[in-house]
């Protein structure tokens, strides 16, 4: 746990590599402490005595007085005797600026090891290296290299960033924009302080209402889960994630494993997590500045507008968002009436009428507070608009009926800026499109939501499996046995080393039935045409023996054996293929899948992934998901509670089983009362 | 055909309803006119003899010089009687602000029906009522009752609105945001002069580069698509679409029908037009500014950097628009590994790093000219940056090799405005987050690749089919006749009027078998459990009769008889269903729909509709859709096609059935060689 009132509000700060060149970074870090610290400033540095007017040290150690921070700006082989300095003269924390670690590799790794191995035997905890360092705006403290021009304005948002350069452009959009900062981070390598650390940080720090969070991956994904759900119970925490689509390094080759790509684990752990994942840097300032002031607990909105246009505009905004119009009790609808003219539409989108006064604005506003739902107010600048005073009433109205969120968009350029200013200074939300409005109203929607659920987890309720200890990818009758040993069940099988233990397995297996070649080298078996359906008697079946001995020896495939099975079509007509699989993801654990199999398996994108462990709230979802409806309209209560059984089955076979990657059951074939597993891959 | 000439480069306008009253439109009217209008106004107003200082007139009758223009805003009950003056002064066209007439219903409506009775039999023509009135920039003219503050700038975009108030805020926030208008339409009601004229006017008019289109509805879409195509091939056309989610007014009865919904006509159209559709008004202004000067021939673009996240981000956005990462020459990489730092990336997205100078810009881009693809050039302040400089070494490569698309993103806020301004000034995109670049390159990209393109249409070659004047919902056996006789294949099927008749039917169709209730009033069998499969001998048969007999007696089911059906799925395992459809949108004419069938029907939204007549293009892309890979996985090359000929078939049914609104095959099933429609409905 990191103690952020030290971090944050130090007395002391020495910036080692601290410089006269202005074009070092130990120069801009002086310029900005000067500029921002109260605390006492010691550079360090071993060739001069004196540094933009305070005295220099040759070293930490030298300097006989506490040291909070030291600000470490020297070239990245330095480094680590530096820490070794720090550690000696006590200092507690260090924010290493230097390049030339891990991102780099080779050298750079060696060298960020070393820190790491240093770090494990010492009381010193450092932010970086590879960072642009830190800020607090209250009290006032600047310890990056930002350019010393730059204004960091005083506001509720944290901000944790993974990409210096990225911060350095939202810091200074932000100012321009009029959005604050409580404190940022640039988070760098986070060899020790890692993005949970900080977000844990974050949450009890009574400067910060928001927490903002510029991502592109992570060492430790279980953390970072819990510190962010442990954080949205709070207050609002926002994601903007890069390389969503950074495509897979290496080839995979379950179904599942490919389905989920690289950013589905993200997405699902977002989800848990309650936080608001946006997609671009326009959106993140929207919720950094209003996100804290408005609490969103419908879905149904209500939209007023002086345009017909704005009004539709809005709407398919809200619809597209599944976001819902609030339908309007007949009393309100009678108040409306009253008030309004009679060309206004006193339906929802209510349309006032292009000639709308600020009274009318006012009156409309007061009646549609009664219903206590979100209200979109629009007003688009027309010949008769008085949009200052406009802006006056809906403020006026609002500072009646705090509790009602009212966000307003004034369509427009030079004529509503005014208007726009006045709302913005009494952190009201107002935009500029009504999509942002639309988005934010969703956003909140989906955080307050959230946290009013419980989430209870039922996939690790029961005692462990047994771990296979599986060394090999295992497809077949062997994997088959797995399943089997926790009840999920198959189809019928036996293995056949040869053709002559064939008369015995028929008894058992009967026709008609399937024959497959199994390899534990041979994962896609319909690619070679190794499997041979439909075969009803004792002919087709030599004939699958001889083609597929053939294709044995052509390609030749190692340690083979056959797979005979019952072929479960014959029980039934109305059927459907789906596919439950497993994969594992690196930060998150296992994701369990649950989508259409067979031939639909590449192409509906539509399979659902469940993060591990699995909850009630999933499995609610779920069922009542397009999926969902599909399946049932097949399957029978028990045969769809049977399926999703087989869900928390995987669940707990992959957390018992570490050292499975992936599993397809593909496609398990489903009857209305019935289902079996007719295809088994696990891959380690 | 309008004559663009006329009507935005008037010589002399009359304004009906000028007035002294400033809360009166006809006082708007006569400032804008005052302010930017170098010919002769005629102020037309019974009861004055002088207003803003020009001479008035009792009736346009009364002025002995020639009216080029009648503006007129009167109340709503007197338009008629003016445009019959206007007819007797010989003024060939009016523009009627006056509201109150289809726009309010009743009274309004039969207003609007006698002005079109009127015009039917008059030379004059007529813009509105019920609009804001219309704009030219060059020469000026400014015949609106937008505000008179209003400032609007002279440019390369042409604006039709159907929206007037939407457009008084697009106008301002326009020219806040720089952007130029060459003239402007507010449409109205459209009794005489259509979007589609107006479409036709714009194109050869030479100070128009792009066309924006604000549209919430049409009257006459064939009209408005034959303009828009023909547009297309001359210039960007832009959309923005509002009402893409409003709820059908009435309920459907037809699966295509419900799955089109309001908005997929237009998204055809569109598409077949070859327009840009845009999300919300500021990709529209993006696009009037940049799109005349922009040309994208390849959706292969090339991303550079000096902060690795924003390329991160924006290689995201890339992904999800569907474009690509360029990939890179081994020549190039050699350059660009000769040109930047080590620590560099030299390949795309290139990461030129942090400390980038100008100069560095200037020399990557110069080697990246080479590639002749689109290239997003990325800045992001940090400390060393200069962006004014960079901005200018990026003016001085596009000067060099102005063909290559060059895109800037000038991220950050106060830092780099003089930077934008710099870009902006000299016609170049440049904008302040990534997405808009991604979005401007998706667009024209699809814009450019479109007119490339040469549409086939083959549905509609041969001759016709019979018009089979249906005046009633047809379903089961009389439907199936229909479709038997336009080659259709479908199950073998006889109807039957009562169990007498069974034992001869059952020797032409054979177990299994089906039996269905059928009548022209069931358009739904499945829920009321009019279907029972699975017949495999006479008990079987004998219980269907009975069961069904009851259900038409229980539900009193008039005109009612019995459908025997051969059960296809006899025919073999492997199989798919499909759902083929059509239906009559009001404005586009039909479009035919392929997709899931059976249990899919409602649950997956990966129907596709084609738009009538379809294109050969139309079936290649349909062919390489995630739908026909599903399909080919089942079905081989001939059954594939043959599918496919049920698509035209339907077309042409509907071509030469005008009565005929929507068609539902569903489910048709599927084999690997063969297929069988084996539900028929027909609704008028």
């Amino acid at each position: 746990m990191v103690d952020i009132k030290k971090f944050f509000e130090p007395e002391s700060i020495a910036v080692i590599g601290a410089s006269r060149d202005p074009n070092k970074v130990g120069s801009a870090v002086m310029k900005n402490l000067i500029i921002t610290f109260r605390g006492k400033i010691f550079p360090i540095n071993p060739f001069v005595d004196e540094l933009q007017g305070l005295k220099a040290y040759k070293s930490v150690t030298n300097v006989k007085e506490r040291i909070d921070i030291a600000v470490i700006a020297v070239p990245a082989a330095l480094v680590l005797n530096i820490l070794r300095e720090c550690e000696k003269a006590k200092v507690p924390l260090a924010v290493i600026l230097s390049a030339g670690f891990n991102e780099i590799g080779g050298e750079g790794t060696k060298r960020e090891d070393a820190i790491k191995k240093f770090l494990s035997k010492s009381k010193l905890r450092i932010i970086g290296p590879n960072c642009l360092g830190i800020i607090n705006t209250d009290p006032n403290f600047n310890a990056t290299f930002l350019d010393p021009n730059s204004k960091v304005m005083k506001g509720n948002a944290g901000f944790i960033s993974q990409s210096g350069a990225l911060l350095s452009a939202i810091v200074d959009d932000a100012s321009t924009n009029n959005i604050g900062f409580s404190k940022i981070i640039s988070i760098g390598n986070t060899t020790d302080i890692s993005e949970a650390d900080v977000i844990q940080a974050f949450k009890t720090d009574e400067k910060t209402k928001v927490l903002a969070l510029y991502l592109e991956g992570l060492n430790n994904g279980s953390e970072f889960l819990k510190a962010g759900i442990e954080f949205s119970q709070e207050k609002p925490l926002l994601v903007l994630k890069g390389g969503k689509f950074k495509s897979a390094s290496t080839a995979v080759s379950s179904h599942t494993g490919s389905m989920a790509g690289d950013y589905k684990a993200y997405e699902l752990a977002f989800r848990r997590m309650g936080a608001i994942s946006v997609d671009g840097v326009d959106d993140l300032f929207n919720f950094m500045r209003d996100s804290p002031n408005i609490k969103i607990t419908s879905d149904e909105v209500i939209i007023a507008t002086n345009a017909g246009g704005a009004g539709v505009i809005t709407t398919d905004h809200l619809a597209s968002s599944g976001l819902k119009l609030a339908k309007f009790s007949d009393k309100l609808l009678n108040e409306l009436g009253k008030a309004l003219p009679r060309e206004a539409n006193i339906h929802n989108p209510v349309d006032i009428v292009g000639d709308a006064t600020p009274e009318r604005y006012k009156d409309t506003l007061e009646i549609l507070m009664q219903a206590n739902k979100p209200i979109i107010i629009l007003f688009s600048p027309q010949e008769m608009s008085q949009p200052l005073e406009t802006a006056k009433q809906i403020y006026e109205v609002h500072q009646k009926h705090r509790d009602v969120p009212l966000l307003s968009v004034f369509l427009g350029g030079a004529r509503v800026e005014r208007a726009r200013k006045f709302l913005l200074e009494r952190n009201m939300p107002i935009y500029e499109y009504p999509n942002e409005a639309v988005s934010m109203v969703k956003g909140l929607f989906t955080y307050y939501s959230h946290r009013m659920q419980t989430f209870k987890m039922i996939s690790r309720e029961k005692s462990k499996y047994r771990d296979f200890k599986l060394k090999n990818d295992t497809f077949g009758m062997d994997a088959k046995k797995i399943f089997d040993s926790i009840g999920i069940k198959s189809a019928n099988g036996v293995k056949l080393a040869s053709v002559k233990e064939f008369p015995k397995a028929i008894t058992a297996i009967g026709y008609p039935c399937v024959l497959k070649i199994e390899a534990n080298t041979l994962a896609h078996k319909n690619k070679i045409g190794a499997v041979v359906v439909g075969i009803k008697n004792e002919k087709d079946m030599m004939n699958a023996f001889d083609g597929l001995s053939k294709i044995v020896k052509d390609q030749n495939i190692k340690k083979s054996a056959f797979g005979l099975y019952e072929d479960v079509n014959k029980f039934g007509e109305n059927k459907l293929e789906i596919l439950v699989g497993a994969h594992r993801d690196p930060q998150f654990g296992s994701m369990i899948a649950l989508g259409l199999g067979g031939i639909f398996a590449n192409e509906i994108s539509d399979t659902t992934f469940l993060l591990s462990p699995i909850s009630d709230q999933d499995i609610e979802e779920l069922k009542t998901s397009k999926l969902g409806r599909i399946i049932g309209q097949v399957a029978s209560e028990s045969a769809f509670n049977e399926l999703i059984s087989y869900l928390l089955k995987l669940d707990k076979l992959m957390d018992s089983n570490k050292s499975i990657k992936d599993i397809d059951l593909n496609p398990i074939i489903l009857f209305k009362d019935k289902l079996f597993a007719t295809d088994f891959k696990i891959f380690v």
